[in-house]
């Protein structure tokens, strides 16, 4: 399983620290969301026309990546107590959009694209 | 890098449609933020109390599974378009937080533990 | 229009700090969910067991009112700049959702209850 | 109180059908979540270049309005289990941002500008 390693970190971590009575499904997902909006925030006022130069600055870009990491914390961890084969799972939705959108009908339009 | 192969056939995915135009970061952001609330609605109306017996239920699961894989493909997305190493943000973000959070100092409260 | 006080003074505000050039929907929309996952991070370690004793403490009561302010400055100001009428929008959804879900079929069951 | 008569309707919509034991902090901020997700997914791939055009289609500016419709009712729901003066604490918000950003020094920045 891909990121098994930290996957394991972060379980030990909560165990440590006795977090593991915190660690249910919906308080992770409340987490979620809240590393979600951190998200949001970095760029909420950086129009689409100034990304690149947003972007452009290390600080922006660290401050980014942080906080992708923050959001897939969570979601190992939630998949990690729901004892969740997270890479089947993603290989199965991959699969699934493959399908669902063929290239013929999809190029180009994101007109019938309601989900990726 | 976890799950490589998944980034690789998500990034031809986009591309065989045309559809890396739709990919920016505020888009995928958006995105992601759908697919966070469609996480959100599958447990909403789940008390805490009733949420084991709903995941005895496979179909709870499978969807569950499902909307996990959806943020995690966004995710994923976003760290690709932004050239992040995603695996090595993980592996620093999880360091911060050790050092953050004392065994000593955090052991059994949510207190101090505003963000894991 | 209820609020319609406050929306006015939110377009004061926002007009004489030459802000109206960040107030488009999109950058309206990502601030809201940064509000929103600032909501949910106040309960997200406060099992539902607990939260009748976490809300006894003013503080916890005060956070929250100020959070809900927060989502409801951004989506008053996403109604503003769309010219929304979202009394007449309130209204229109209330009386499809008594429509959509009839008392004798949906009494007590949160089962085809996917949204209010 | 504005929307006195809308926050009432809410309340007997759910109290008609046994509802009113679903409606708990946690689970309206779930809800709510998904809500803001079917905003944010109006949205995802218009960019800030395309979007007058995109709301100039009637259809996109009524899907809009009810989503913020459905936002708006779980914010006042919200604000209703936990006897919250949404009006008063809107205020007390506007006038805090305004004494926190002076119109001298915030003048045409978003730098400092994290949140409104």
């Amino acid at each position: 399983m891909p990121f098994d390693d930290q996957i394991s970190r972060i379980s030990k971590f909560a165990a440590d620290r006795d977090w593991e009575q915190f660690h249910s499904v919906r308080n992770l997902i409340l987490a979620l969301v809240g590393e979600v909006g951190e998200l949001a925030e970095i760029v909420q006022w950086v129009s689409d026309e100034k990304i690149s130069e947003f972007f452009g600055d290390p600080k922006n870009q660290a401050r980014f990546e942080e906080e992708l990491a923050d959001v897939l914390i969570y979601l190992l961890r939630l998949a990690s107590i729901r004892n969740i084969d997270l890479e089947g799972a993603l290989k199965k939705k991959i699969e699934s959009n493959e399908e669902k959108f063929p290239v013929a009908k999809s190029k180009g339009s994101s007109k019938k694209y309601t989900e990726m």
